[in-house]
């Protein structure tokens, strides 16, 4: 079966264009040249004109013909004009790249990048238009892909250039290490390798050196480095059927980036395995296509071909690294990771080495405002700290000694009241768990019951065995842990966040008074307001608690005894529980439950919580009431 | 059919570790936590040991279960050890989403990002390392996603950060404007709007501002933002089956980013007409979801989903600035288009829309080493120049008049020694057409003498109307130009480089002698050496010119006539061309010939330049010796 690819584009034809323009939106900094050029060198006398577009044509059965199309060249806004004061430096080649060539435009890398058709060398009047619009006194570079069209095209321009008075200088690029050595020279493709050529020449031009030095430099880095890709998927042009070429299962190994196949086709591995053929075949003696034995220092790029997400990527570079220094013997320098040199929406990845020194750290490592270099790679930290840093304690740990957490002996009349009522509390769930039950089932799953009878087992238990119940802040914290230890669902973190929130605030007070217990509870509930995302009116447990907290503060502000606050304020809270029963879900599963079943029931969790509420405050007051 | 999905990892379980491990090779200036942690919170009393791993579980039967995992924690390497001086700015949530968030820790936007699995919300206890490591005396703001359990697991985290002494604020965003208001809760997840809200409060806490104030400024941010997606395909777990459930031709509108289904499906489009239906949804009045009306200034984040290659988020990015523009109404300060916000390997995008203001392009434009930060995207230069700037017209063309193209009435005598050897150089060509045609039948494609035919033909004809005969440098450039009118494919460039090249060369002398006609002559051999790629011994038309070159060179300066000089030089030209015979292909398309189908024939492009180089020569001494 065979589909047009989706793609976000408009029309296939503009796609170039299109992409230049959202270029323009995004980066500032850089402009681009716009129209069709007027025809050059000379051509004009003899072509006709075409009356379609308004665009002159040539006139030719060639294969490479020399048409005329809308010029595509990104240039730095800083740098047109003429009368740049540096070396330009310029490269480009056929589209579908992205973000090569046009997002290394940019001071201290690329002054302008020449944008042919997609996969299609640039017409030699775009070249030219690039090369006039930032060429100044101290001329400029083109860095050309390996490709015969590139090298034709933009040598024709080069010497078109060099006739019309500029300096002009050419290096070509081929990185390639997937074929092997043969007659043809047309084996080493240009890759990715290309894009550290760009940064060095780039930053030998920013610092201000001669045409010829800085010709001299990416000269230098083109002998330098070798890349090698892995295709998981083949490249689909705008416009065009997705090719199943590769099979499930299947990957390309040394694939171009113009959807040439692969050298070799072999089963899908693990990226581990992968990276180490491919690090294999870069680095092979037997080629020797780079210049790179053990013990020398290199630079990698690992470079994502389009459609390869981030996360695969660092996986890769996360294991080229090691292999590099462990299998042969490297000290890798610097580590680039990411999409720098794409095939269109190609799956796979590219890994590039080159031999570094100080003299090329010091290019990568220049600033640069080119938008997609990048640029947190940088060396200032050679001494980086270890990767890995050591999980750190809790600072509360240090003093919190294993015996803290133990029913104290003797109980102080605060810890005994705290005691009585969270068996209250505890009972008090035990009795209703059938009704919880069944109001549950009404409008939920039917086990709110079990799940907080097994919550209110838990705190018996572990109150008997190791509450610290003579400081309460200690035994709400422990109060959250028992809950959460047997209850699950969000039910048991709500609760364990409920008690967590008191526990910080009560922990914060020098005394605990009604004061603190009524700042506890407010903390409480907005923690599980702002967590667990419900407010007033939501159907849930805060629907018991918020109104008993406003009473409760509501009554001790106006003065009356704090215990028959207490017990006036878990009134409020059973009156909101019941009132949840004409209510709408807004939060939890009773959201997916009907408006007419809701109000047969109230909701359980509120019940719950209205239920070892009011339990609590009576308590309180059989206890605080004796004389 | 159903395939695993092909992805660069190695162990499924362990995919989000190694890609922490491939972000630590790649950025020096991140480090991240190491190893399990010891149960927090006081749990350890209760919890049984688990063999399994040397790791204690929670034993729970909760679908919120607490496990202890790895903790996965990317910090920055300069605010760790618990006494950072400023505020510390902590997102992270369940991973797939790279480089979300790790990719944006870095001084000036997050200090650190706490990695849950994929998809999953991280453990309590990797949240609290992650706040133990970073939180200073400042305090910290956990910037948090709104989805359930992100809000649950950090807002315990900070319950518990808080009881332990730190001063800990939460911000949740909920972006999302895809799905109607509704009465849950649960509708607004946070999608890539939380990379905005991450870089403004990072920014804020940079500033050195306290803690209340950069909360502040994050919460204000999340209220003024807005995001829809677009989905394309389906993102794929790793180690799991790839999902059909998007056919061929269909989108999902209002995606979520971890493969839940979109709002809605509907068949795909270009993406213009994408682009204006998501951009109604994220300004729609009704929605209300973010408080931007006409006239208002906002910024636009053109996010990738994983899949989606550079040059389909720019076309998309070009689409959506001129529509909020003109059809909205509002003023775009800035762009960011980039895959920011990630789902594996989705293919699709979503458009995130913020009110602006100076005070957010304040913190959005300060600096930041945040790896995946966008800092090309800065905004010193509001007053941007045009992006559009004309194409630039050559130097030359200005002093060059039309009727420099004419053939002139009298010619110099050595304008009439030109014609006289322009003349033989074609005539030669034309009489050996079939001979041409027969080496290139047996080597090639068999047309070479028809091409060269055409190109001989066309130099006589052009000559005879417009060659300016009394000056060599342009003379030689319409020779160039009228080959390539008429011959296609690679020979007609190769000829009109080499043109070009001795053009140059003849232009920067102030007379023509036989010295510089050896300089353009080798300028020539250079330049087709270099574009074309290929040197002596590659079986190409530079076997016969080298030697002539070789020789005519010897001669002149051993002091020889310039004329005898020019006739020996030609006899090493066909000399050269002849023993092409037995030479391998090394370019071209007679690499693909057998090396027995090579032996019978020389290379016809060699013997064609030999026989006009020789006729030329013939004809200068001719016309030279005469007295």
């Amino acid at each position: 079966m065979a589909f047009e690819a989706k793609k976000l584009i408009n029309d296939p034809n503009n796609a170039v264009t299109e992409y230049i323009e959202g270029l323009m939106e995004t980066y500032p900094g850089l402009q681009y040249l716009d129209g069709f050029p007027e025809v050059d060198y000379g051509l004009y006398v003899i072509w006709p004109f075409c009356p379609v577009h308004g665009v002159v044509f040539i006139c030719s059965d060639a294969s490479f013909s020399l048409t005329i199309g809308q010029v595509k060249v990104v240039l730095r806004a800083d740098a047109a004009g003429g009368d740049y004061s540096k070396v330009a430096v310029i490269s480009g080649g056929g589209s579908g790249h992205e973000p090569a060539q046009a997002g290394y435009v940019g001071e201290g890398m690329l002054t302008a990048a020449i944008c042919g058709d997609i996969f299609a060398s640039p017409p030699v009047d775009s070249i030219l238009a690039g090369i006039r619009a930032v060429t100044g006194p101290m001329g400029c570079l083109l860095i050309v892909t390996n490709y015969t069209g590139d090298r034709l095209y933009f040598g024709l321009a080069a010497e078109q250039a060099k006739s019309e008075g500029y300096k002009v200088e050419t290096v070509i690029v081929g990185d390639d290490c997937a074929l092997p050595p043969r007659r043809g020279i047309v084996g080493r493709r240009g890759l990715a390798g290309t894009i550290l050529v760009n940064k060095i020449a780039g930053a030998a031009a920013e610092a201000g050196l001669p045409l010829s030095d800085v010709a001299a430099e990416a000269k230098r880095a083109s002998e330098l480095v070798g890349t090698m890709g892995v295709a998981l998927s083949v490249c689909t042009l705008p416009g065009q059927v997705t090719s199943d070429r590769l099979g499930p299962g299947k990957m390309e190994l040394g694939l171009g980036i113009h959807g040439e196949p692969g050298a070799a086709v072999a089963d899908f591995q693990p990226v581990d395995i992968i990276v180490s053929h491919v690090l294999k075949e870069i680095l092979s003696t037997e080629t020797g296509y780079v210049p790179i034995k053990r013990g020398n220092r290199v630079v990698v790029m690992v470079n994502g071909l389009g459609a390869t997400p981030m996360m695969e990527l660092m996986i890769t570079c996360g294991k080229v690294v090691p292999r590099l220094q462990l299998e042969h013997g490297l000290a890798v320098d610097r580590v680039y990771t990411g999409s720098f040199m794409t095939s269109l929406d190609m799956s796979g990845f590219s890994i590039t080495v080159m031999k570094s020194d100080q003299a090329i750290l010091q290019r990568l490592d220049a600033p640069t405002k080119a938008p997609h270099w990048p640029v947190a790679v940088d060396g200032t930290k050679s001494n980086r700290p270890p990767a890995k840093i050591p999980i750190p304690m809790p600072a509360s740990r240090v003093t919190k000694s294993d015996e803290s957490l133990s029913r104290p002996t003797q109980l102080t009349p605060e810890g005994h009241i705290l005691e009585v009522a969270i068996e209250a509390a505890a009972n008090a769930i035990i009795n209703i768990k059938d009704d919880l039950n069944e109001w549950d089932g009404k409008v939920g799953d039917g086990d709110c019951g079990s799940t907080m009878h097994k919550g209110a087992m838990a705190v018996l238990e572990d109150m008997k065995k190791y509450y610290p119940l003579n400081d309460a802040a200690e035994t709400i914290n422990e109060i959250g842990l028992s809950i959460k230890r047997v209850m699950g669902g969000t039910s048991g973190i709500i609760y364990l966040i409920f008690c967590k929130a008191a526990y910080a605030q009560l922990k914060a007070s020098a005394q605990v008074t009604a004061k603190e217990w009524l700042e506890a509870l407010e903390a409480a509930i907005a923690a599980v307001s702002k967590y667990g995302g419900a407010s007033a009116g939501y159907r849930t447990l805060l629907d018991a608690l918020i109104p008993a907290s406003e009473v409760l503060k509501e009554r001790l502000n106006a003065g009356d005894d704090p215990s028959a606050a207490f017990a006036l304020s878990s009134e409020a809270a059973l009156a909101g529980a019941e009132s949840t029963q004409h209510m709408q879900a807004q939060a939890g599963r009773s959201t997916y439950v009907s408006e007419e079943a809701l109000a047969t029931a109230p909701d359980p969790g509120a019940m719950a919580a209205a239920s070892w509420y009011r339990a609590v405050a009576l308590a309180v007051k059989d206890n605080c009431s004796a004389p």
